[in-house]
C-alpha cells in the first residue's frame, strides 16, 4: 500500500525526516511518500500558519497525481484533518490524534511535550476537538522552535527530558507524547532518560494508517465528512 | 470608528447583504466595509471550503490597504477567527459566537438553525473551541443550502421557523441563533412566528466590536494570538 | 435610553463610583442611573449577604417610579440576577457575566481577581451557572475586602497585579478580569503592569446592555424567566 | 436531637405536611420543629420567589430562639442553602440534594419530576452547583402548580406517574426523586405505579441530618462557608 | 437490623478494625457483621488485587448463610460495589462514595487521602464512574501501605495529616476523607490538626446503609443491577 | 508475534469465533491464540458475571505457559483491562477501546450496538473510564443476548441494523462499532445495510496489539500500572 506523509511546513529536510521516521516503522510492502505543501511557512507556530497549511496540505494531495490508499497529516496540533477527509474516500490520519489514542493504551494519563508556549493552546484545542483531552494530563513547552529541533537535536533532547520529567512528577502522566512532526527520532532519547513510554506521532500514525487499510475502513460519509457539494471555487488546487 | 465585515464565500450579493445588515445596527460614526475573498467557494458548506475561507479572509484583510478598528469574520462555525487574532493589532469578533454570546443574556439555553446538516457538526465543534457549547440546547439542520437562503427567502424562514419552534418545544431552547451569515434580515420574521428573540450574528458581532473599541480593549499579545513570528512564508497574501 | 446600575451593597460611596464608572463608556444619549439597595450588607463578601442583596437589588429596582431600558447588576459573583430577568421585560446584565464574555473574544483563557478567598467559589459558582467557567484558567484573591479597595487604591492595585501576574504566569491566563464592582477605576494601572488586557465588569456590561438594547432583544419569557404567576407575596417589595 | 425542618413558602398546611414526612421516618429522640418564613410567596415556583425564600428561610432560622441540631431546607430546587451554612454551625441539608445522593446509591442514573416546567431549569442548575449532575438523567415536569399537589392529590400521583415512566423508558432513569416539598406522601403510590425506588427529599434529609451529627460532623467553616464577617446589616434578620 | 460491612482484603485484623469503627457508630439495635473474604491479597493496592476483591467480597456475601438487610463494602476506590448490587436485594454501599457523598455536605470541595501513589488513579477513577468528582479538589497519597497504617498509627496521623493541610492550602479542599478503610479510627487526629471536617468512610456508610434501610429503599432492579440472568456459571461462588 | 486473544466467558465456540476473527486480519508473522477461562459464566451480560471474567481471564492469562506479545481482552465493556496491565509486560488492548478509538479516525461521532439493554451501562462506563465517551453518540441494545447472536445470526443482523440505523438517523452517529465479541462476523453484512463504517473490536484490537508490539511500545510502569508490590496473596491464580 501506498501511504502519502505529508508535512505541513515548506522546509523540505524536516519531510525527509518525517518520511525517514515513517518509512522506519513501515510494514513491508508499505510505501511511504512524502509531500511538502507549496507555499506556506517554513515551520508552522501558530494559527495563521496553520491555516495556510491546512489549505498548503489539501493542495499538495490534491495534485498528487498517482492512487495511493492513505494520507497522514504530519504536523502536531494543527488545522486541516477534516478537510482532507471530505476532500478523499482513503483514510486520513493527524500525527496529533494518532499519539493520542496510543498512548491511551500505554498509561492512565498522557503528556504533550512540544516547541514554543504559543503552540500549546493549539494543541489543547485540537485534543478538545477530538475528545482526546480527558486524559491529556498536560501540554507543556519545551521552548525550542520547530527548526531549533533539527539545528540542535542534543538541546532538543535536554529541553524535552526536563518538560517530560516535570509532567511525569508534577502531573501525574504516566506516557508522554513528543509534540511536534520534527522531533522524529529523539523517541528513544527521551525514553531512555524518563523511563517512560515516549510515543512518536509519526510512526504511530503509520500504524494506524496501515490498520485502517486492512482493516478496510475508510472515512464516513454519511454527514461531517461527505465530499464537498458540487459549486464554484477558484483558487484551489492552487496549482502548478 | 471603521469596521471591516468579510464574507467568507466569494459572492458578492452576500456580501452586500451582510453588510446592509450591519450597517442598519451599527451607531452614528460606524462605518460599515464588506469584503469579499478574491477566491474560495461561491457558499462555505464544509471543512474544505472552510478551510480555503479561513486564507481567503485572513487574505482580504491583509490586502486592504487602509486603517481600520476592528474584523468581523461573518461565516456561521468558520474556520479562521484565531489567525486574524494574531494578524492583527485590533479587535476580532467571529458571529458564531457573537450570537452564542448574546444568546447567553436572553435565556437559559439557546439554539442555533443552520443550513445544511453537514454544517452543523463544524458549528458545534466552534461552539465547543469557543467555550460556549454547555447552554447550547441544539444546533439544527434548516436543510436548505446557503445560497437557497437568498434565492427564496419565504421557504427559508418556513424552513428556520419550523426547526426554531422544534429546538424550543423538544430541546427546551429559549433563544434562537440564526446560523448561518446569509441569513441576515430574517431575525424579525422568525422571531413573530416562534415568539421568542431571535439573535442575528452579524449585528450582534457589531455592536461587540463596537463595544471593544470603545472599552479600548484588544487582543490579548502575551501567548496564543502573539503576531506570528518572523520567518520565512511563501504564498501569504495571495496577491492581486 | 436609561439604564440603571444597580450596586449590590449598601455604601453609597460605592454605587456612586460604579455610576462614574458607567457614564465613562456610556454611548451618548445613555443616562445611567445608580440605585443602591434600602437594606443589606455594607459590602457583599459571601453568600448570606449575597442572598439579602438580591432581593435588596430586585427590590430597589421594583419601586423605581420611572420607566427604563435595561439593568445591570454591579456585584461580581452574587446572586440574584435571574430573579429581575423574571420580573422585567427589559435586558438584564450581571457584570460577572459580562466581564467573562467579553474576555472571551480578547485571549484563550481568562482569570478573575476578586478580593477576598471567601468570595472566590461564589464566583467560580456563577461562571459554571452561566456556562462560562471552561475557559476560565482561574479564580484568584487579592486578600483585599471589598471596602478596602476603596480606602487604599494603591494597595489595591498592587494587591491586584501580584495575582494578575501570577494568573498569567501559572495559569496561563490571557486576559485578566477584575472581580469587585468595587474595582472600578483600577483598569489602566493593572493593564499597565501586567501588559495584558483588563477588563473591567461595570463598563462591559453598560456596553452589552446597549447593545441588547440596540438590537431590540430581550430575555425571553418561554420558560425559565417567565413573569413571576400571580399569587399571595408578603413582604415584597420590601417598603417605600 | 432537635431539626429545624424549615418550608421555602408561607402556605401553613404546606410546612404541616412537609414536618409530618419527616417525623414519619425521624429516629426515636429526634425532634422536627417545622417552621414557615414569615414572608415570602404562598408557593415558590420561580427564580425570583426562590430568592425571597432565601431570606425568609434565613430570617425564620435566625430568629428560633431555641438551640437545635441541624437544619433541613425543605425546597426543591431553591435558592439559599449556602447563606444557611455560612450563618450557623450545625449542618444543613437541601432536599434537593438529598434525594439526588440517596438516589444515587439505587441505579445507575435517577431522574426528577417536578412541578411547573419553568422550575426545571431551576433544579438543573442546583444539580449543577452540587456537583450532583451528571447521573441526573433528566427533570421532568408534572405540569402541576405546588399547591395543586395539595388540592387534587389523586390527580397529583396520575401526572407524576406519566412522566416518570417517560424518565424510566425514555431517559433510562433507575430511581426517581420527588421534585418538591409538597410531594410529601406520594411516594409510595408512585413507587408501586412505575416498579422502581421513589425517593422524597424530606425523610431522606431528614436521615441525613441525624446521619451527620450522629458523626460528628459540622460545615466546614475554613473558606466557602465561613461565619459572615463583622459588618453593618440592615434590615435582616426582618424582625418579628 | 443486620449489616454486613465486608473487608476487601484477607487481613483479620483489618476487618476488626473496620467493624469496631462501624459499631461505634450504629444505631441501637443495628449489628455490624464484619466479613472476610477468603481468598485474596492480605492488603489491595492495585487494580488485580481489587478484581480479586471484588470476587472475593461477593463469595463472602454470597455464601453468609443468614438474612441481612444492608451490605458495606469496606475498601476505598475498589471494584466490585455493581456486582453485590446485582446479587442482592437488600442497599450496598460503597465506603468511596459513602465518604463523597457525606463531604458533599460539608464544604464546597473535597480531598481524598489514601495510601500509595498507585491507589490515587484507582480511587479518581471509581469518583468518575460514581458522579461525584466535580466537587473532589484532589486525591493525595501519603506514601504509606495499607499495612503500615495498622503498624505505626502515630506515622500514618502525621503523613495524612501534611497531605491534608496541602489538600486544603493548594487545592482549596474544605473536607477530608480518609482514602482508606483501614484509616478507621483516625479521624478525630486528623480533624485536630487540620482544623476541617474529617470523614471516615465506614461510619459514614454506616448511617447511610441505616438510612436506606430505614427509609424503604433499595437497588432499582430495573436495567443496570438487575438480577443476574439464569445460566451456567462455574467456579462461583467459590466454595467452602 | 503471538497474540493471546482472551474471551470472557467459557463458551469456548465463541472463543473459536473471536480467534477466526482475529486471524482473519493478523499480519503475516503474527500467531493468535485463543484463551478461554477455565471459570465464570457461559456468557458475560452483566456486573457479576463481568467481574468473575476480569478473574478468569487473568487466571488463564498468569497460567499460560509460554510466551506471548500481546493480549487482547476480547470482552466489550468488561471488567479486568487494568488488572492485566499490571500483571504483564506486554501491551493488553481491550476491544470496547479498540473500536472506539478506531471509530474516531472514522467520523465526527460513533455508537456502539451491543446485546442486552442490562449491558448498556457498562459500556458506558468503560467509555467514560477511557475518556473515550464525548464522541460516543450512543450506546443502543439489540436485545439479543449474547449467546443468541450465535444462534441465529440471520436475526442479529437484522437487529443490529435497526439500532445502527436509528443512531445514524436521530443520534448523528457516522460510525458504528459492533458491541460485542460475539458479533465476529457481522461487520460486512451490516456495512452493507447501513452504508456507514462498522468497526468490530477484535480486528481493529489485533491491529492495535501489532501496531504497539512494532513501535516497541508497553504498559508504562511508573504508577497506575506498575506491577503488583510483593505479598501474601491466596487463591490466585486459581490453579489447574
Amino acid at each position: 500500500m501506498k501511504i502519502l506523509v505529508v508535512n505541513v511546513n515548506t522546509t523540505a529536510s524536516v519531510t525527509e525526516a518525517i518520511a525517514a521516521s515513517a518509512r522506519a516503522v513501515a510494514a513491508p510492502g508499505t510505501e511511504i511518500v512524502g509531500l511538502t505543501p507549496s507555499f506556506g511557512a517554513e515551520s508552522v507556530e501558530g494559527n495563521l500558519e496553520s491555516y495556510l497549511a491546512a489549505v498548503g496540505v489539501a493542495d499538495a494531495v490534491a495534485r498528487y497525481p498517482d492512487p495511493f490508499d492513505a494520507v497522514i497529516q504530519a504536523g502536531y496540533g494543527e488545522h486541516g484533518r477534516e478537510g482532507l477527509q471530505e476532500m478523499l474516500d482513503v483514510p486520513v490520519v493527524d500525527i496529533t490524534e494518532a499519539a493520542a489514542t496510543t498512548a491511551l493504551y500505554l498509561g492512565h494519563r498522557y503528556s504533550v511535550v512540544t516547541t514554543l508556549d504559543r503552540t500549546v493552546p493549539l494543541i489543547s484545542d485540537r485534543l478538545l476537538l477530538a475528545g482526546l483531552d480527558r486524559r491529556c494530563a498536560s501540554v507543556r513547552a519545551s521552548g525550542l522552535a520547530v527548526l531549533e529541533l533539527e539545528q540542535d537535536p542534543a538541546r532538543a533532547v535536554a529541553a524535552i527530558v526536563e518538560q517530560a520529567q516535570r509532567a511525569v512528577a508534577d502531573d501525574h502522566a504516566e506516557v508522554i507524547c513528543l509534540g511536534c512532526g520534527g522531533m522524529a527520532g529523539l523517541q528513544e532519547q527521551v525514553r531512555a532518560a524518563t523511563g517512560v513510554p515516549v510515543v512518536d506521532g509519526v510512526p504511530a500514525a503509520v500504524t494506524i494508517a496501515e490498520s485502517l487499510v486492512r482493516l478496510g475502513l475508510t472515512t464516513s460519509k454519511v454527514r461531517t465528512y461527505a465530499a464537498p457539494r458540487s459549486k464554484r471555487i477558484s483558487g484551489f488546487p492552487v496549482g502548478g
